[in-house]
């Protein structure tokens, strides 16, 4: 089925859930056979982040002129910088046959749906709020006000969910990356995604 | 989440397909964990078959007498005989929270269809038209015309397919029973079989 177009996956949930984690463990298992669409951001790297691997880092200037070339499928400011998603690679990789694999923020999400109505929106879910809470308190980078700033974010992304097809609830990663995989897979053997090897057997058929 | 109703999940496909097979791996398998519900046929027992587990075998009046009574969500005649899925362990089974998985025919899943819209339709399709046709004449316990039946049979459900949601190639049983399995688990993270965790999370937010 090389020729079949790849499916557009999109990974996202409030800050503080653990996107970021689990994207990373989906791509360290080998059986993943989907391409991560690396992100675009002007924030800070953060200690063990790697520039072309995590995100691609730029500046504000950079990134506005982007903007204007019209180089994103979606981005969003998010807490003072921007985010966003480069638009080439993504329609490249689909039309080669391979599953694109996004991982961005809820007001991206909303800009993908608009873009790509047919992607396979998944919303990852804090197992509770509380949870939610001292993840955000316990990643230690940011100042107080920062970090009350993320978690009335948070609160308000956890709202939107409403607007996703699937909802992974992250209580332990290994679970939360087989489910990813098993709702990618199911998508796959969907009638309309299996239509090549049926018109072979309508054809010999009809024969 | 025991209170939420469970899907019902139809397997069909042309005859010869390896329904049977398929099926009875699954059950085999501890980690499967829907409940099969047991078809009624007036046909004669296989060798090797066992009444109440792998039909209930009745005879054509008692048949007639349940269709009467309305205690079936689908049956059909085919090649003769009748097959059914009686009404009562179906919802019963789903009202407890359970998956309810039937394994039919492809005239029994069009009824179900009308009265289940929201049930998973899954067709396993041949992997080619030759595998099905020996597979229809290895079986080897019927007449030569009753096998040309068959496969003209076969043939005219397979354009039936478009009436499915998934579709799962046999080309391997093992596969096949985890893809099958893989779909269910899917339809379970849909936002909507989720909704009791998204409630409590969003009441949590409003507190």
């Amino acid at each position: 089925m090389t020729n079949d177009k790849g499916l557009l996956i999109v990974l996202s949930g409030p800050s503080g859930v653990g996107k970021g984690t689990v994207r990373k463990a989906l791509f360290e298992d080998e059986e993943t056979n989907f391409k991560y669409s690396i992100s675009m951001t002007t924030r800070d790297k953060r200690e063990g982040e790697v520039d072309g691997v995590d995100y691609f880092f730029k500046s504000r200037e950079e990134f506005e002129q982007l903007i204007e070339q019209d180089k994103f499928i979606e981005y969003a400011e998010y807490v003072g910088n921007y985010y966003g998603t480069p638009v080439d690679f993504v329609h490249q990789t689909m039309e080669q046959g391979h599953d694109v694999f996004l991982e961005i923020e809820v007001e991206g999400a909303k800009q993908v749906r608009d873009k790509f109505p047919e992607a396979l929106f998944i919303f990852l879910a804090p197992p509770s709020i509380e949870q939610l809470e001292s993840r955000l308190v316990g990643r230690g980078t940011d100042s107080n006000e920062i970090i009350e700033h993320r978690i009335s974010e948070a609160k308000r992304e956890l709202t939107l969910m409403n607007l996703y097809d699937f909802v992974v609830v992250n209580d332990s990663i290994e679970e939360a990356k087989r489910k990813i995989r098993c709702i990618v897979e199911a998508n796959h053997l969907r009638r309309s995604k299996v239509e090549r090897h049926l018109r072979k057997l309508l054809l010999e058929v009809e024969e």
